[in-house]
């Protein structure tokens, strides 16, 4: 029998016809958890082993063989880390890794503003989807419970309440692109000193009242992806493999059904991490074996002694499988989310966004005698002193350092922002605190003059400051080790390098100084009376300098209030106060425990406990207009346990330009079973308001806002009773109360 | 006034107002080009020069700011090289980038199957997308013009008809995985020796009838998105700028609309390569200047420079918007293509492709006896002698050098074969090539013994070679230096490493010898009357060992055909025959002069026309059954200028299994105004058969298949008058011809 044939017949026609049926794992039309499970049925027990721990240092293993790609994490959660060679942490040095600085969470949070997440969400999601990240190490949202924390800076203050109000969009801009969030620490990572040591001992109110909402926020309402496991211990094991905070609280509770993946060098033991809840293992010592073809990774805790383990059968393949299938799920939200939109970075909206959320974050803590705004008409020449006006600020402070593609520094802003009028700007530098002169090539511009004492420095800026019309100084912290940096607490309060003789002696030099502290935490303060303007400048990133400027000479009207409780000294603080920072060590010096003996009582609600005046409240932050609050009333004098209730109170703008307020709402328990702090937040409104304009402010509470963790029921419980609600302009600035009943 | 507002208005809805309009250049739904053009306007002056030259060793920069993601390019044409550092080129020690090593394309071409090349090219596609690469250096089509040419085992052979046929589904297949094809390397790039230094000198007929038309097709037919400019010169100018073979013939005669890509470092003028066809420069000297924050690339003869003679008015706007242009059209094919398919890597389906490819271009070039296939029911033992039995050949040759998940040996794939088996498999190493003993990690199985002298390994083998029943060898090249190998040429035609000895003397010890010969070349075989079976087994990858088993022991039929002549000598080859081989050093020696004076007689071309008996002639290759070709018979006698012909013969499998025979038509131009070859392949078949069977070829040919390159008028011309058709099993074993009139 004969065929007739054509040239080049493909005799292999169908070779790929295996590939052209879609696998329902590839499918997009069909529902995500039955694409999991094919392929979960695909994959080996090697490949699934694989996916559960890291291959390099910010990078898992995808499967290949079935088309999952890598998958890549990265810090930080204020921009977009740089990268780093593949099993070292020197940077990579490459040139498409310079990215925007966004401010630090700290100056997210103080703009009370959770529009201003949202957009730091959904920018510093299209960085990261632009440099191939399908995972950002953030947010941070751990307690401020000492100005000691290192780390303060990156987090969102003391307060759980604005915490997770904060925190939720941030998350929810961010996956808008598909890019996870890994909500860190968790949890009662609260210090940095002895971080690995530190074993955490905190009773259960506290813990739920003060320590989880915002990790619970982030879990439940914004559905974060991931969360990432905290180096400390908690009940005497390592929070990346706590059966109490993973197992029963996070996974069984809270329903989490995204991936637990350690903190870098947090996995400690195959064994727990099999069974206390770690999905994915991360940064854990490679045993000295670095880069090659053998693959050092293959050491993991979740690696081969993992795999041994199931062959051995001592694990379980379902133990695994649940691993995998979160990992699988991770996956689908991100690498093989094939309708992610695109990446941009460095974008003129990125730069714009990373500008408004500095400007709203901005607090304008004193202003005697309206020192501020700089009055530009009558200013002929200005000095500016203090090393942080030159010093770049987006390297440095550990994880989160960055490599920017720019970053204005304040002394940079404030010319800019002065170029084209008769002003001169003069500098001194005033301290010497970074002996550093460069930064990734970015090189300090005044350079360290290594002749000059600290006593010559300040004479050269009294000198200098005697005939300027303003003084604004730019001092605080620095990044620097055992400052606001990530691994060490700071080992003081009062701010370094002699700051305080520095601004005494300009203060007493000119009546028109103003001082700009860049931190992300609270210092000591013991020249307030003598200083007419006091502004805190966090850490904002690449628009730093426009930002500041822009405040300074009144082109923006300041809005941000404070996340934390500024207090006088330690011993202000319940940590310090009862003495339980930042432990006892056990015998043997491998463990430290630390008591949160202050309990539920942290920030405000330990100020108003002990009736301590601080040098500026939780809330605080000024204006350059002033504000008025009408009285509050409420819907109803008698709420059902059911419903809802409508607190609504008038502000007016009393001043002659616009601003806006950031109005408050606390709840104080007038009579409770437990002990209840004085007053708690559980509402916030900024409204922006014209000279003149007055807006009702309306705020709607339910009956979680009355609550409190009963920890004897293991539950939250509104009591019936009397509460009253207090509108305030700060924590120590109460406006108008009224009470209520709850039945 | 008064109005109402609820608790967190969101203050900046809307602050990404302007990135909720789709802009033109990310509207999926608007045509290509509009796009382009769209986007084009938004570029910078810098961002486009940016995107004209690298950014690092593989990658150029996207336009970050606009969404436009880095562009990633590999090498290489047979399995995607591991990653380099940024600026290095040592390898980045990832671990998550082996790949699976295709054969390499001599092998491919030696398949004479296009459905071969296009499950190539989709799988190869598919493991660059897994490995984020947007573009693969390949495949490579330079005429095989000398055995000498150590890089020739990337190309697709001696005769431009097939290496056309072959190139164009292979391109297919990877574009449509959304990655580019850069064909390679255009133009003339025919020998490594001297290639930076290297002035073509050839007339027009073999330029466009030679070595040309496989570009044509890939750029005119494929539709190849990039076509990469080769090291050597043409009338004295670099070819990665160059007037007439980049400007003339590619953009203005073949209107080939993508992107003209530098071989790494092959440009050396900012003036030729504004003016004269380039669009991206990659791999030029950085002058020094390694990693950090200062970006070295610019100091590219496109970057800074180009730059500065744009500012100064030396070059316009609009050269560099037709680059931009081209790279933009790039993007929207490649990196801003979301409707990209999945990738993978290393998946079951790419192994299968990779020794479904090899095992159709193993070609059997000789098997006196029948003594394969190795019959395994009256075996006992079988002694395999030779390095290249064990040493892995997906690393070396330059770079198209790979980083494999695993690469079977010949050794290991006979031994594995046999497992389970009585046979028992000796080895002896027999010759000593490599001194190296790892290759990336991988050791090579057996140590070399230092002690043992050339004259007692072949001793040893020898000796275990007497009572062996078969005698495989495994000899050939091995992609080190001055072989099979990118850099240099080989240094003679004979077998490195006295091979030859070492094969004589085991012939004359055992009647059941068979030498397998590894190479991508032709190499001198003085012993073919002695050594009755001879298998050409090529640069295999991954597959090797496997693939190399299943025909010697009888699994796989082979059916692979030589893609070029196998000289007797070198002598046997026009280019060395003529002396124009290298070449002539100019004064100075900066550049050497080498003129193609056997001119079109390439190959079989010039062995018909000198009356030269091969070795092993172009197109020849046994089966382990036998064909019989019946009568060609065509439609017509005279066939009108734009009519085709059409040209049957039956082909029948006259022996007693299944295989496949590649059917080749040769036309014979008998009378005309221009000298032309005595016969030119124009179509072929591989046909599979049954025992038995028969098959009607049909071939259709059109006056194409009848033309020459008239150099005076320049154009193509089929001039009236007699034509035969040859059919034929090789270059050498003509089965049937008839002859027709051109009208």
């Amino acid at each position: 029998m004969k065929k007739l044939l054509f040239a080049f017949p493909l005799m292999v026609v169908g070779f790929f016809a295996q590939a052209q049926t879609v696998p329902v794992y590839l499918d997009e039309a069909k529902p995500m958890e039955q694409r999991i499970e094919d392929a979960l049925a695909r994959m080996t027990l090697e490949e699934k082993v694989r996916v559960v721990h890291a291959q390099s240092k910010f990078s898992s293993a995808g499967v290949p063989r079935l088309g999952f790609p890598d998958f890549w994490t990265d810090d930080g959660p204020h921009g977009v880390r740089p990268d780093v060679l593949w099993d070292e942490w020197e940077q990579a040095g490459q040139t498409n890794d310079s990215c925007v600085a966004f401010p630090a969470l700290t100056c997210l949070a103080a703009s009370w503003n959770p529009a201003m997440s949202l957009i730091y969400g959904e920018s510093l999601g299209e960085e990261a989807l632009y440099r191939g990240k399908d995972m950002i190490l953030g947010p941070g949202v751990n307690i401020y419970r000492t100005p000691l924390n290192g780390r303060n800076f990156e987090y969102m203050g003391e307060d759980p309440y604005l915490a997770s109000r904060m925190v939720v969009p941030y998350i929810t801009g961010l996956q808008s692109k598909g890019v996870s969030a890994c909500v860190k620490h968790y949890a009662l990572n609260n210090d940095e000193e002895y971080r690995h040591q530190v074993n955490v001992i905190v009773d259960d109110r506290a813990l739920h009242e003060i320590y989880l909402p915002a990790f619970k926020a982030a879990v439940e309402e914004a559905g974060s992806w991931a969360i990432m496991g905290a180096y400390n211990l908690y009940k005497d094991q390592h929070n990346c493999h706590n059966q109490w905070l993973l197992n029963d609280i996070l996974k069984r509770d809270w329903k989490f059904d995204g991936v637990v993946v350690s903190d870098w060098g947090g996995t400690h033991d195959t064994d727990q991490a099999v069974k206390n809840g770690l999905d994915m293992e991360f940064g854990s010592w490679t045993n000295g074996l670095t880069m090659g073809a053998s693959n050092a990774y293959d050491n993991y805790y979740l690696a081969n002694p993992y795999l041994k383990g199931i062959k051995e059968g001592k694990y379980t393949i379902k133990e695994l499988d649940d691993k995998v299938r979160r990992i699988l799920r991770l996956y689908y939200r991100t690498t093989m989310n094939r309708q992610r939109p695109v990446g941009f970075l460095c974008s003129d909206l990125h730069y714009a966004a990373a500008k408004k959320i500095a400007e709203e974050g901005i607090v304008l803590l004193q202003n005697k005698n309206n020192v501020l705004p700089i009055d530009l008409q009558n200013v002929r020449r200005i000095l500016v002193v203090g090393e942080n006006a030159i010093k770049p600020m987006t390297v440095g402070g550990g994880s989160s350092s960055l490599k920017v593609q720019k970053e204005i520094s304040p002394l940079e802003g404030l010319q800019a922002r002065l170029a084209g009028t008769n002003i001169v700007v003069d500098y001194q530098r005033g301290y010497v605190g970074d002996k550093t002169s460069e930064y990734n090539g970015v090189k300090l511009k005044v350079n360290l003059d290594e002749e000059r004492t600290e006593e010559q420095l300040i004479a050269d800026a009294v000198n200098a400051a005697e005939d300027a019309d303003y003084v604004v100084i730019f001092g605080g912290l620095n990044k620097s080790d055992y400052q606001d940096c990530e691994g060490h607490d700071r080992k003081e309060y009062k701010l370094p390098y002699n700051q305080d003789k520095l601004i005494t002696a300009l203060a007493e030099t000119n009546k028109n100084v103003v001082y700009v502290n860049i931190s992300g935490n609270a210092v000591a303060m013991p020249w307030t009376d003598k200083v007419p303007a006091i502004v805190q400048g966090w850490f904002i990133g690449s628009e730093a300098g426009g930002a500041i400027a822009s405040v300074l000479v009144g082109d923006v009207n300041p809005s941000g209030k404070l996340p934390f409780t500024w207090p006088v000294s330690l011993q202000d603080v319940g940590a310090h106060k009862l003495n339980t920072y930042p432990g006892t060590w056990r015998e043997g010096n491998q463990i430290i425990d630390e008591e949160y003996k202050e309990s539920i009582y942290v920030g405000y609600r330990w100020a108003d406990k002990e009736k301590i005046k601080p040098t500026f409240a939780f809330g605080h932050g000024l204006s350059y207009t002033t504000f008025a609050y009408g009285r509050a009333v409420v819907d109803k004098k008698v709420m059902g346990a059911d419903e809802t209730l409508t607190v609504t109170v008038p502000v007016t703008n009393t001043g002659n330009r616009e601003g806006a307020e950031i109005v408050q709402l606390y709840i104080s328990d007038l009579k409770s079973s437990l002990p209840r702090p004085v007053k708690e937040l559980k509402g916030f409104s900024k409204v922006k308001l014209t000279p003149g304009e007055t807006k009702e402010v309306v705020f709607t509470i339910g009956k979680d806002a009355l609550s409190f963790y009963d920890d004897a029921r293991h539950e939250w419980v509104a009591e019936p009773g009397k509460f009253e609600v207090i509108v305030a302009a700060s924590a120590a600035d109460m406006k108008s109360k009224v009470s209520f009943e709850l039945k």
